[in-house]
Parts: structure tokens; sequence; C-alpha cells
């Protein structure tokens, strides 16, 4: 039965995009309207709605996140044939994890500078992403790429997964200073692993040309 | 009129992703940020959170039980031609509980402990089965399945539909213990029903064959 | 630039199919969570609930209405060929009531026996069903169906349609007669108006063959 | 990379379609049912449903600007052929802004005498029919547009997202008139200026034809 199973592209491209778009529109519910005990006072609006300035600019923080992780999706998917089970799982949890975005962007934008806070959004990023790279690493093991995708191509998106990785590993070494500074030797550590693969990748694919 | 009725699958698909799409989102929607007397103690919030731990979990474990219901729906539907009056009925409906589901789940993460809320939250998966179970087996009978699926196929789906069904009273045996003992045979005996019954299809499959 | 106009059905589908699920989903956000004092007391739950029967009623009716709709808007747009202006302004005005339905649903859901969630409720239904029909009336004037429907369907369809809206207002004859006896004229003659607009349809479309 | 980066449009308008839909229906959360101390009292609902008149007045027209925003973005996009990285990310922030909108709708239906709630929701409006305005001038500049859209064609969209952006610095003027009146010379400048560059356009099509 597993070997047989596959899904199609389109359906779970409209799953995915559908989740996305919700999870953009969702973010947007955790600026709330301020209460007032003026309401005719715009200076009371202006100040109240100051105070909201955080949730403001993490509602657009996080919206920027979720369209790179759109982006950044969809140019995966635009080179794979079609889904088997383990692309499946990978693709709903993923999904899983955007959905949970918007509660991590709520908490940051109502806490910005409680390091809990961090501590949920950074991983939370942190999976998504990396759950990106292993998602096409399994699409290429599997040999579930479009024909029409190069040798290069392969090369080129892996890179750059592996270089999104490495980013996200040294932008984390703020928060991991918070914690303590053992964390910052394993992210840094993690960034030039992945820095490292990156430029192994792009060494082998000249070595191969 | 009845005779002609139909309903093109494109749109039906549409209108099913975007409810899936949003039942999963809205589930994040229960999952409260906490309120803080200090906004900046993480202690304070990851033990927060901590509480929060029952409805996370619920949330995943919903997330997950949707992505099932979603696959499960996906590939029955992939089987068939076009929806007549009683399956877009049966579909709707299925999308009425779907909908419902997001409340279910809530109620579940607020109170895990609470018998109530498994009375309301094993029924309505088990609804969910057995209708996506009576979906195929209408569209079996109503000839309305694609001429490129196989008698194999069609049996195999059946299994997989009554295995599923069975699966699900096997696991309402803990739940139906916590009301009465007499629930416990009511769940084991339907269980085994539906194993016989998967089994009597696999036989009469082979013997067909 | 009004002559020119006109609008690709693919995109605007998305948006009613889109529209459609959300408003499906948000019916759900007004059932509540019970809070419970003692949260493990599976009483006090399944006391709460009860309690909520009347929001939970409202959200299957309502649920079915939404289903009634769509297929409904479905079975127009399927013999339509594009979307000129005057069926695009009617189809984002059908949009934005459909939206506005879950408001009502709640209303009625937690004030069911109060006369005014009533006087939301029913003339948005009608107002809904008339708009679907006024929709189908423009296509037919503006000579916008695909040339594949005949006359008999074009009939058949505004027929229905016609009766659609005469059973709206006979089924507003008991919420009428809680405001005043004149209304339950007004509406019964509405209804009959209806039915025989619905007749006349018939016998023009015998006549005609 | 940025050379060879294009985005499908069918997958960008699904995600275009699901935020619009999203947020059209997310206006009427903001309108809360009433909490009543007699639940039957119809008289007590109708007059909280009164005091509930700005809300609902804001939701319809809010509902309207999204839809004009809508229809207007398909027809601009009808027109292009694929999506590069600027024409991406000027889609995006408009989707960020789109997804903005019902808070700012929200704010204004609470207090809809309050300068400060003009002061979010005119300027975002602004900035929605600008980056419009900018998409569509992108767009001709990078050369994306479908080689069967004419010149003319090219020139009267131009023309008419010129005049948009017109009418919006006009109907800024009573909100800026509230501010100061420096500011009611500068949109009516500004205004002016968008006039006078749509008559320009007008001139050098006539000129060039």
């Amino acid at each position: 039965m597993a070997k047989t199973f596959h899904m199609h592209k389109a359906r779970l491209e409209t799953l995915v995009d559908g989740v996305f778009a919700i999870a953009m529109t969702i973010l947007v519910l955790e600026i709330k309207v301020p209460e007032l005990a003026d309401g005719r006072s715009s200076d009371a609006l202006l100040s109240a709605l100051g105070h909201h300035a955080s949730v403001i600019g993490a509602y657009f923080f996080s919206f920027a996140m979720l369209a790179v992780f759109w982006v950044w999706h969809h140019r995966l998917v635009e080179k794979i044939r079609l889904f088997d089970f383990p692309l499946l799982v990978c693709t709903l949890t993923f999904l899983a994890l955007v959905c949970f975005f918007p509660f991590a962007a709520a908490l940051l934008g109502r806490y910005p500078l409680n390091l809990a806070a961090l501590l949920v959004y950074v991983p939370l990023t942190g999976l998504i992403i990396l759950l990106q790279t292993l998602f096409f690493k399994l699409a290429v093991q599997r040999q579930l790429l479009l024909e029409s995708v190069s040798a290069d191509e392969v090369q080129a998106t892996q890179r750059r997964n592996l270089r999104g990785c490495a980013v996200l590993f040294i932008a984390s070494i703020p928060t991991a200073l918070r914690v303590h500074v053992a964390w910052v030797a394993v992210c840094l550590a993690l960034g030039l692993l992945f820095i490292w693969l990156s430029r192994a990748k792009a060494h082998s694919g000249k070595a191969s040309a």
C-alpha cells in the first residue's frame, strides 16, 4: 500500500495556500481595539495605540516571516513531481507548525522583552526551516523531483536551504546569549557547520560539472 | 430534477480544502496568551505555558486527527467521478462535523480529564469516520467511481475504511470504561464486527479474483 | 470601459468558496467552551453544554442554510459564461451578506426566543435568496449564460429560484405573526405571488415548447 | 539567482483570494453579540443593536472597500505574465496591509468620531492604493505584461490607477481638515498632481496613437 501511495500536488497546494492565508490573517486578531474611557479623545486613542506598538511591529515582522516561509515552500514544491507518504507527513507537520506560528507571534508581541516568548518563537522558526530543508533532502533522495529540474538547480536549492539554516542559527545567538553562554557556542557551531555544508555542496557541484 | 443533479468535483474540493485549512488554523485560537503580573519574568511565562501544556498537546493531537481526515477524504474523492445529491449531502454533513471539531478539541484541551469532554470528542470522531465509510459505500452502490479505478482498488479502499472504523471502536474502549462496563462490550463488539467485515471483504476479493 | 469590463469566473469562484468556507467555520466560534468551577466534574460540564444546546442547534441549522446557499449559488454560476459589472456587484453584495450571516446566527443562537434576533436572521436570509434570484434574472437578461444551457434549463432554474422565494416568505409567517398581523398578510401575499410567478413561468415554458 | 526568480501566478492568486476571503469574513467578528440583562426583551436587543449601528455600518463600508481592492488587484494581475522578485515583494506587502485592514475597520467602527481612528484608516487605504499603482508601474517598466495586452489598455489602466489615487487624496481632505489646515493643502496638491498625471497619460496616449 505504502508503495503506491501518492498525493496530487494540486490539492496539497490548495491546503497549504489556505493555511498560510489564514495564519497571516489571524496574526492581526491579536491586535485588540483598545478600550477608552473617553471614546472621542484622539490623544487617548493614539497613546493607547502607541502602547500597542510592539504588537503591531510583531504583526508585520511575523507576516514577513510567514511570507518568506510561503515563498520558500513554493519554490521547493514547484520542483517536486509528486508527494509520497514521508513527504506528505513532512508537509503536514510543517503546516501544523505554521498554524502554531500565530500563537508564538502573539506571545512575542505581548511580551517582547520576555525571554520565554523568544524561547517559543525562535525554536519554532528553526523547526520550520529545518523541516523545509529536510523536505527537499527527502524529495531528492526518494527521486521525486521533476525531470525538468537540472542537477545544478538541485544543488543551488540545497545550498540555499543550508544557507537558510546557517542564517537561522547565527540569528539565534542573541537569544542564546540570554539563556547561557554554552548555547551561544552550540548556535555558532551549528551555524558554521551549515555554512561549511553549503560550501561543500557548492564545491562538489563544481567538481561534478 | 434529482436524476440530473450533479456537482463538479473541483468546487466541492475547494470548499473542503478551505474548511480544513480554517479548522486546522482555528484550533490554535484556543491557546490563549497567558496574562502575567510581571511581563518581563520569563519564569512566570514558562510556568504559565506549562499550565497550558494540555491545550498545546490537544492542539497537535487534533491537528493530526484533522490531517488524517483530510488525507482519508482526499483518497476517497480522487476515485469518484462526480457527486450526486446523496453524496453531496454526505460531504456537507461531513464538513459540518469537521467545522465542529475545533470546538470539541477546545473542550478537550481545556478539560482533558473531564469525561464529558471525551463524550463529545470521541463520538464526533466516530461520526466523521463512519460518514467517510458511508460516503464511499454510497459512491460504489451508485456507480459514481471513475472507470480507471479497478475492482481491487475499490476492495482495498473499503477494507481500509472498515479497518479505520474498527480502530476507532477499539480506541474508544478506555472512554467507554469510564462511562459503564456495558459500553465497553458494545465498543468491543462493534470493533470486532468491523474487523470481521474487513476480513470478509478481503476474502470475497480473493474469491472473485 | 464598462462595456469591456468582465471578470473571470475562476477567481470569483475561489473568493466565493473561500468566503463560504470561512463563514461556515466561523459559526463554531460562537460556541464558547464553558467555564467550570470544578473542571473535573463531568456532570457540571454536561449541564453547561446542555445550556448551550440552542447555540449548538443554531450552529447546525445555520451551517445547513449556508450549505443550501452555496449549492444554490454554484448551480446558478455554472450556467454563466462570464461576469459583467452588474453581476459582479450582485455577487459581491451576496458575499457581504453571507459574511454577515455568522453574526445573525450568533445572535439567534444566543437569544433564540428573542423576536429582534429573528428580525435580523429572517430578513437577511430573505435578502440572500432574493439576490440569488435577481442574479440569475440579470444574467438571463444580459445574455451572459453559456450557450450549452438550454432554454428549458433556464426556465427550470428560474422556477426553482421563484419557488425558493415563495418558500422563504411562507416560512417567515411565524416570525411575522409575532410582529403584527399585517405582516402576516404581506408575507402570505408575497409567498403566493412568487408561487404564481413560478407557475406562470412553467406555463410559458410549455407554451413556447 | 534573482534573474531567474519567478513565481507562478496561480499560487499567488490563491493566496490573494484566500487572504481577501478571510479579511472580509473577519470584519464581522468585530460586531459582538450584545449582552442583555433580559434575554427575551426584543426592545432591549433592538436598542443594543442600534448602539452597534456604527459598527455594522463600518462593516459594510469596509467590506465594500476590500471588494474594490480585490477587483482592482484582479484587473491588474490579469494583465501580468509572471511575478518577478520586486512584484512579489510588492504583492506580499499589499497583502500585509489588506490583512491589517480588519483592525483599522474595527477601530473606526468602535470610535467613528475619533480622529485617531481615521488617522489609521485613511493612510492605510492610501498606502494600499498607492501600492497597487506602484505594482502596475513596476510591471510595465520590467516588461512583465502579457503580450495580448495592447498599449492602449496599459494606458487606460494607468490612467485609472492615477485617477484612483487622485480620488483618494481628495476624499482625505475632510480628515486632513480635522488635523491641520496645512494637511488640506498637501492632500489637495497631491490630488491635483495625480489628476494632472492621469490627464498627461491620456494626452501622451493620444499623441503616440
